[in-house]
């Protein structure tokens, strides 16, 4: 049993976990958010007191931070007296954040891998440049540390674990597909941190292909799909955190992660990336100042979290595995439907940083009751799935499978164990 | 008679100032180039050099000066005892590069508005916000000063007055027309310094019409003409210095101004534009930099002078006139094609460059003879036409007339005198 939550961060996803720490706190305790930016934090406190999202009556607290300073975490850690730390900062943080963890014994939760900031794209997979060489010290120390447990990563990496269990003898493929059908209203925006977002696609798309890694270029290989709610959807071969775990992990030959982009998206990324807008490598200006283009790209355009008010559509994000059963092939979708609107009518956010924060705060609590507290460093298809899908189910994303003329509601077998913490979780009806 | 030229600046179009005094340094004497940066200066020097453009031996200089600093600026013109000075440097510093001239007494000439980095587009006209409020100034002090002779502004200023001596009882409109039908191969390249390419066409497009000033937005305004040697080609209306000046002093009701864009470029610009990254006001990064997001997208364009290397094709500039000659309808496009190669063959510049730099340096040269030296402000449009087109044909810039059914080397009748200074020009054959 842990209790206490330190979130890292105060951007969009971090605005989520928040407000799902708050609906939860009778099971998480204390809820202390810490940033650079501690206006930043005080905005997400605000906004949890104004939908009265906490539970009962609890603590709230802000801290400035700097998270890649290791001991100023560490001391964060023992001041607040918090066992769950879940990282939702840059993807830069990750290492500094862990690295406290480790040493105060909290459990860590990240959403999104590490990044170098000087780097883009590193050698696959990518968990073994940074997190996994952490393996070791986790264990020693016998810290649990669940390595992106977002949406995708994390539920994703779930749903493959769950499809291989439940529907197959062998699985051929995993196609992860990822599209949002909704619509900001705004000339150009990316749904979470711009710098993080471009980062994804400015080198090689790595894919893991009859059981080997694939080099290809962002945009070369396309597919349409026809997925639930948002109906036809155009996909491009991605590179993505996930296929660097579960092509380890599971056992299948082809791994694979397709990601939603309009024509309009490709035009302004093609637009920015040629003219040399997205590098992370600083240039100088006539006037001599040093500067990442990326990051005045960043700073020109809409706060993601901006955009939550007059988001309107639905995202699916999903599983589509294909493999066999009792010798005869077999085919199912994973995936949730998350609504635009929904979720800002819940927590003041958009579907994006709703699917994001709402696993993180799900797997929090699953550590809490001790069902996934490990005291070692995982990535989520290592976890048993099924307590996951079911509190989620309960907390507002709600899995589903599309399998031969069927669509349902996925509702797990569970241990009488595993269903307790479920049956903590405020209804969300 | 004056001699010896400053040269400020030391981009595209100063590389070609310096080639064309130095072919005619017999005429202008000493050549200096001053710049900010002293390593582009010795750049210029050395491809004059390398290039055997100097008519005769003769002194070709560098200097590092920072143009803004009018002391400095005062100092230098002194120590060279230059009574020219060629000021293509960037647009920020004609107001200071004037006031020297006007202090020192040496003559002054520029290519382009002067601009207030702070200020895009300012109200019409132009002039009037900087220029023309050193009028008296320069009656007082007897200071020559030519506004805007390059080629647009500048020769289509003189095409415009030329075309109204010559061909017509009453002009209705002056459509001044400016294609690059070149490529140069790059994704994408502004032809000249992006700071002032951008900041051209990022707010109110300003035409002249029916004795008005009108105002269009960017890109409204869409205009097919079929041109000699480049055919087909598309312009926009497109705000520009030169309506500033001639619809005050020709008495024309209709002058508007036409720029070629391709559709790349417009999306590319578009692109930009939205997003706010075209904007002259500074943001601030996540990191805390202040940073004008043009002075970044300005870093990461090619250089225009690299461009020149791999140029092709030609560009077509010049003024459709239309009006009425002994009571009967006239039209007139008189105009100049001008070969990216050639160019580079010659001075190692692109056309775009080479255009804007000849006529300054004809100028000069006009100012050194005394045709040209008339002890005050004017713009290019208040001369005499005729030794600037006489004397550009011997320079490289022929002028042409299509009219009627006809197409011809335009050769104005000068006075005796005028044609002194076009008898001292070395051949360009």
């Amino acid at each position: 049993m842990k209790r206490n939550v330190l979130i890292i961060g105060a951007g969009g996803v971090a605005h989520v976990v928040a407000h799902k720490c708050a609906q939860n706190n009778a099971l998480l305790g204390d809820i202390h958010i810490a940033s650079r930016t501690l206006a930043k934090c005080h905005a997400i406190i605000e906004s949890v007191h104004d939908k009265g999202s906490l539970h009962m009556p609890g603590l709230l607290q802000a801290h400035q931070l700097d998270a890649m300073d290791i001991e100023a975490t560490k001391f964060l850690i023992r001041a607040t007296r918090c066992q769950i730390v879940i990282n939702v900062g840059s993807p830069f943080v990750n290492m500094s954040v862990l690295q406290a963890c480790i040493e105060t014994g909290a459990a860590y939760m990240d959403t999104a891998i590490h990044e170098d900031p000087a780097k883009v794209c590193e050698t696959p997979p990518w968990y073994a440049n940074y997190e996994w060489k952490r393996l070791d010290a986790c264990k020693r120390a016998g810290v649990t540390a669940i390595l992106g447990i977002g949406f995708d990563p994390g539920v994703v990496n779930a749903y493959g674990r769950y499809a291989m269990d439940t529907y197959f003898d062998q699985v051929d493929s995993i196609d992860i597909i990822d599209v949002n059908a909704g619509s900001h209203g705004r000339y150009f925006a990316t749904n979470f941190d711009p710098e993080t977002n471009f980062r994804e696609f400015t080198s090689t798309v790595w894919s893991w292909e009859n059981g080997a890694w694939k080099a290809n270029a962002m945009f070369e290989r396309k597919k349409e799909w026809d997925l639930p709610v948002t109906g036809k959807s155009t996909t491009y071969l991605t590179g993505h955190d996930e296929l660097h775990s579960m092509s380890r992990n599971l056992g299948v030959p082809d791994i694979r992660f397709w990601m939603g982009f309009g024509e309009h998206y490709i035009n302004v990324f093609t637009v920015l990336k040629n003219l040399g807008l997205l590098s992370e490598h600083p240039v100088r200006t006539a006037r001599g100042q040093e500067i990442v283009p990326l990051e005045v790209v960043k700073a020109v355009l809409p706060d993601p979290a901006s955009l939550a008010p007059g988001y309107t559509g639905k995202t699916c994000i999903g599983d589509l595995v294909k493999g066999t059963k009792d010798g005869k092939p077999q085919e199912v979708l994973i995936y949730n439907i998350c609504d635009h609107e929904e979720a800002y009518k819940e927590v003041g956010s958009q579907a994006i940083s709703y699917t994001a924060g709402v696993p993180a705060v799900a797997a929090a609590m699953l550590i809490a009751d001790g069902t996934w507290d490990m005291g070692g460093m995982v990535n989520v298809e290592e976890l048993d799935p099924a307590p996951l899908i079911s509190l989620m189910n309960r907390m507002g994303l709600v899995t589903r499978a599309r399998h031969g003329t069927e669509d349902y509601v996925v509702e797990p077998q569970m241990a009488i164990a595993e269903q307790v913490s479920c049956d903590k979780v405020a209804s969300m009806g």
